[in-house]
């Protein structure tokens, strides 16, 4: 038996709201982070509340923000974010693009004051699910080198980018501009594991398999300087775009204390495919792309192709179905939180389900 | 001594002119061209002369095109091309991206039925030049496989954004979604070289470091899963908005015959910086950012940090102060067009500099 999603929800909201959110802004912050969990993207899934559990706990995230629009334009909008959680500026950046995209065709948001907005296919999903061509980036604390450079410049600033189809899935790319993820390095750390030499470079910007000396340097980006190049566009979107603040002056989890705003900045951008075709000619259209590329002659040892995005559909809609299970680490997680808070297991059903259930 | 570059200009004109172009068209392409050539993209500049000649040559590149806007919206345009060639279809659809994105404040361009619209930096470069950030892709004839397949089934798809700044250069990035460009592989099988296992893939779907068998094959997504990711989004804003064609629907250069057409499409995004707050404090803000790059600690043995496309920025002012230095291949392959045209050098006083110039 696995965990009910629904009663998931509820402990995590009672998580949020006992830390002095309201009852809507909790409700935002668990989607995101259900999202996150149901699509295997634990990273950013249950595992990563004490992060935001220790910002609203040290009081450094607004948690009654004005969320102001900083211009006048029909289609382009300058969001300021004030200093709330990614959580919630992310969500409602993403409505207000939404809607826009929808009346006028086309709108591009940049945001500023925001925070870790969390898992990048919840914003791509939502595009996705109004026939909306969506594409968000967001940057990220410093964690890679300028290409020939050593120390922690720029974000692995992701990207997310949401192709709506008919009856096959969306198309939803969602990837960091570095080769690997900050978490797998640190997991080799942990069982004193190598790692690739592609995965990162040392303090002094030269390659190394040794986990511990790439947790003092800096990932290496994805293709080297086309990486970097892309990571260098999304500080442009992101922070430029929206006079947010780039590179070493976006504090890391660790580095943040307890009056200090992350101050990450986002871009989406939403594109109403209807203004170009019909929408059911495009809709179907990209479901014909979907199967050529799918019938593709697969390469020896592989049984299939996958789309971007396609195993966080098939591993959403198993969970979906089955319930989730969550990880033993995570289960510790929760019930660290819960007794931090002095929260009341008894009050949400799911929490023995949720302990119940790890594996 | 080098060549002139407005006699070079001159000389190519009359080629284009001699198959039939309009002067208007012929100075368009040129353009696009020696763009190529003054920023080091070689492979995209007079060396890529043949390839157009040939298509006008076999009169499968309709020369007096109408260029058609298919829809009826104020920021989104979807451009049908003709058949023409992507040298003249490519810049007349930038025309009308930038146009209306400063009209508008943002503007989409989905384009169909055009070719290869030769070097990505010249687009970026022109969206820069007025104070717009730009994007644009272009699908391209199936070099990749899928990621788990084995033959060529996408384009290698590049992506060219353009950041304008104040009195920096502007940031261009200009990248393709696989590692290595075809051409260097070419090069390779030519001089009988290795290649590194990351490059490509043999027709079994296998990696290889044989050239030959390489040419065979597919080349490598970037960065395998993302890389892949990439090109797929390309194809879905390029002929899928655009509703053209994709895939293996494109020819390859040696695939073409008299009667084919290229079927590329290209998509184009503007954004005017304006819209959300004073230009000129967006300009200098880019300008911050690229300093604090450049000023980035350097790794060993690195001197100086780039942005992307300053190297060729670099490469176009030393062109433009020290004239054009045209390769030795460049020049036979001039030799021959002018030749094959039965045009008269003595009309074009920039051919025999470009050839007693040729190293």
């Amino acid at each position: 038996m696995n965990v009910d999603i629904n009663k998931t929800k509820n402990f995590v909201k009672a998580i949020f709201t006992s830390l002095g959110l309201s009852n809507r802004y909790a409700e935002m912050s668990i989607e995101v982070i259900l999202q996150a969990e149901l699509t295997g993207v634990l990273t950013h899934g249950l595992a990563k509340l004490p992060f935001y559990v220790m910002r609203y706990k040290n009081k450094s995230e607004n948690i009654s923000p004005k969320i102001k629009i900083m211009n006048n334009h029909t289609n382009n909008i300058l969001l300021d974010g004030d200093n709330a959680s990614g959580l919630i500026v992310g969500p409602e950046a993403l409505k207000i693009c939404i809607r826009s995209a929808k009346e006028k065709g086309i709108a591009a948001v940049a945001v500023k004051n925001s925070g870790h907005f969390g898992c990048g296919n919840y914003y791509s999903w939502k595009f996705a699910e109004e026939n909306l061509i969506g594409i968000v980036m967001t940057n990220s604390a410093p964690l890679m080198a300028p290409y020939g450079g050593k120390e922690r410049e720029i974000g692995t600033n992701p990207i997310t980018v949401a192709i709506p189809a008919n009856h096959e899935n969306p198309i939803i790319l969602d990837m960091a501009s570095s080769i690997a993820a900050y978490g797998k390095i640190q997991v080799a750390a942990i069982v004193n594991e190598k790692i690739p030499f592609t995965w990162a470079n040392n303090k002094d910007g030269m390659v190394t398999d040794n986990p511990t000396e790439a947790l003092n340097g800096t990932l290496q980006p994805l293709g080297g300087y086309k990486g970097y190049g892309l990571a260098v566009i999304v500080d442009a979107l992101t922070s430029l775009l929206s006079h947010g603040e780039f590179g070493k002056n976006i504090s890391s989890v660790e580095e943040l204390s307890e009056n200090s705003s992350e101050k990450i900045s986002h871009f989406m951008l939403g594109i109403d495919p209807s203004t170009f075709y019909d929408i059911g000619d495009f809709l179907s259209y990209v479901d014909s792309y979907v199967k050529y590329i799918k019938n593709s002659p697969k390469a020896e040892g592989n049984d299939e192709i996958f789309l971007p995005g396609e195993i966080e559909f098939n591993k959403y809609h198993q969970n979906i179905e089955q319930g989730l299970t969550i990880r033993n680490e995570t289960k510790a997680i929760l019930l660290q939180i819960a007794n931090d808070l002095g929260l009341n297991f008894d009050d949400y059903a799911s929490l023995e389900e949720l302990i119940s259930n790890a594996y």
